[in-house]
């Protein structure tokens, strides 16, 4: 393809280009998160890490997918390395559909599925369907930070409701409801992490889950259900999901096979009424047509030959193993006015230090001690929660996370004198 | 986790939700394509499809695929199931700054890379970026449909460049510029697919590159180059991208896996200025985290090994082959008044019929008689070429083109009486 003879070719940037006159209005306030300042403080050094949101690859069945994918014939690679529709395909729809009985959702089929990239992209989709500029929205205040830059695309007004040991703060939620709506305006969706919440570790009672859904029938509020660590319970079972109680279509649920089978998969799914999947499946068209169709012909495996419900409890016994020692060291190390909950499931401890500690200062002489975290105010809605801090158990070794608390631990008793 | 007793789980839809008050303003005019509607019309029947985009399974490497996934260790697995960069994975980028120079790139490394799912995400991401509600674009006169909903999702004011032998008509677009800004407005971008376009099957000349890109100097414009189909030219070779002849930026260039390795990878880039770059880099973080590390994986070993560029020639020949079988079926079968251009490479040939017929109405019967195909007018931002179809021939057999040419010229020669 070099028959032309345009020698001056990509000659660097030779009259400079003022590109910010092109980028739409917005874009300039588009922010890294703190997760990934803090990741690029760790780039390519030797350091204990919290800061991460990575699953154990331990838990990555690799023998029984390397077995499922020498199983594959041919022609199961020619229809998986096609082009596929844009739900997902249908067998792995239907599987879902099923699996989500788990979580206590029945009633379902694949008219209610559709499958994302990763539970994100469910959550990037239904923020453009559903929010104009100004749009008031409820979350939990702390919560995904993800979820929150997604959300900020469309310029939102964000309410935070804090957490309680139960979950989200019901009474704290009514009178907030009450003081929007007295004042002409109307919430368009909640959103909430019910189920070992990143980053809190927090697992909403059933009861609550029954108030917050009855409050967002008498409200006409959607709820969009992010449900990532529903299948990551320790400690007794979690509640089933609040979409398991939906009567008319008002919660929208969505999960990953993130933490339960494989990140670099890119595959999460969304259970809700067919009107929204239809809706969603037009913007994913736009977006990206589909999800990978071999990673979901693996998937479809993993749940037909049950890889995943076999994972689960070892996934579960892994990190249940890592957070008790992750929580006996806190005890040990940390001062004794910290406060936070001991997680009954998921990836994560969160940390409130005296409250004259800025957890955004304290990182970058935590890195040059070895240790890495994720300071807690990018989880709030409004920056606030400057004392907090995220742990992630899931990743770091069991060595690591005594050494690396040990040392955060002393770092803080510093602070604090 | 069936611990809960609330039993009234699920029951079907009892009070219903008014859910369209929930969607954001424009949701609703968010269509389906007509490749769709003919897609679903084709749906479970026998029947010779010229209606889809997608590559002969025969082009995929399965061995070479099958062999590299063999070969993968546990802890390339451990690695390439996890969560990666969004950017994508380093090596891969580096591959792929190497790569393009086969489209006369150089002078690029990885910091001008990004890995997205299939050149779809990065022409969506671009359009989210660039565009303000009512920004004026330019796009070819027919062009790619799914860019088309991209773009239309914020609204803009397209302009339609029509397309003559060598590419875009250089001077209905220095008209239509004039025109534009004499009206005091400004042109964004031009979206332009320069080699073996969608849906047209045109080329353009290297001297209309270069035109063109001398036009977007002088009227301070972006060219948004897809070059989905710039690596299966069938007759000599295509024209260099006309990212070769950029120095300052001003093109960002996308091409895909999907054509020349796996679309069910859902595998594309982009090449552009790193501060282009790093602004799409923080975008797909909140739309999908990252691309699937794993199949970004096994299209790195495809680039290192050879496999992708051993496999190019084969694919050119393949489609080569097809193209000519459907060319000569039309010479033989068509009306001799119908008007196309024998393209050079890619998928598709266009058709233009007798002006009195509509092809989304010719559509169902065509299928009756067992063959599909997509009616031309999606593909003009204006919905004209009411009179056109395109012809995809990448998918059928030999002897499905034969056939299918033959059904749908005398279907062609029965409504022109």
């Amino acid at each position: 393809m070099k028959n032309y003879t345009h020698k001056k070719k990509n000659a660097k940037q030779s009259n400079k280009l003022e590109l910010d006159s092109f980028f739409s209005k917005g874009v300039e306030k588009m922010r890294a998160s703190d997760i990934r300042d803090a990741l690029k403080l760790v780039e390519g050094k030797r350091i204990i890490s919290f800061a991460g949101g990575l699953p154990d690859p331990e838990t990555f069945p690799r023998e029984e997918i390397r077995d499922i994918i020498n199983m594959l014939e041919y022609s199961d690679f020619s229809s998986s390395f096609q082009y596929g529709a844009t739900l997902g395909m249908i067998g792995l729809r239907k599987e879902l559909a099923n699996f989500v009985s788990k979580r206590g959702i029945i009633n379902v089929d694949e008219d209610n599925i559709l499958v994302s990239a990763g539970s994100q992209e469910a959550i990037y989709i239904l923020c453009f369907l559903l929010l104009n500029p100004g749009d008031d929205i409820i979350v939990e205040a702390p919560t995904y930070v993800a979820a929150l830059n997604a959300m900020r695309l469309k310029n939102p007004v964000l309410h935070g409701i804090p957490l309680k040991n139960n979950g989200m703060d019901i009474e704290e939620l009514e009178r907030e409801l009450k003081e929007i709506e007295a004042k002409g305006r109307k919430i368009k969706f909640i959103y909430t992490i019910p189920s070992s919440q990143n980053p809190s570790g927090i697992t909403m009672s059933m009861e609550n889950r029954k108030k917050l859904l009855k409050i967002a029938e008498e409200h006409n509020i959607l709820i969009i259900e992010d449900d990532a660590y529903g299948f990551l319970g320790f400690d007794g079972d979690t509640p089933d999901a609040i979409k398991s109680l939906d009567t008319n279509g008002r919660v929208i649920y969505t999960s990953t096979f993130s933490k339960i089978l494989a990140p670099g998969f890119r595959l999460g799914w969304v259970v809700a009424n067919p009107e929204i999947i239809l809706k969603m499946e037009l913007l994913k068209q736009s977006i990206d047509l589909h999800s990978s169709t071999f990673t979901q012909r693996i998937a479809l495996e993993t749940l037909r030959r049950g890889v995943i419900e076999r994972n689960i409890p070892k996934v579960r016994k892994l990190y249940k193993e890592k957070r008790d020692v992750m929580v006996k060291s806190i005890r040990r190390w940390f001062p004794k006015d910290v406060k936070y909950r001991v997680p009954n499931g998921g990836m994560f401890i969160f940390v409130w230090l005296d409250s004259r500690i800025d957890t955004r200062e304290l990182l970058p002489e935590a890195v040059k001690r070895g240790v890495a975290f994720v300071p807690g105010a990018g989880f709030y809605h409004d920056d606030s929660g400057k004392n907090t801090m995220r742990l992630n158990f899931s990743q770091p070794s069991i060595r690591e996370i005594e050494e690396g608390i040990k040392v955060l631990g002393t770092l803080i008793k510093d602070k604090a004198v």
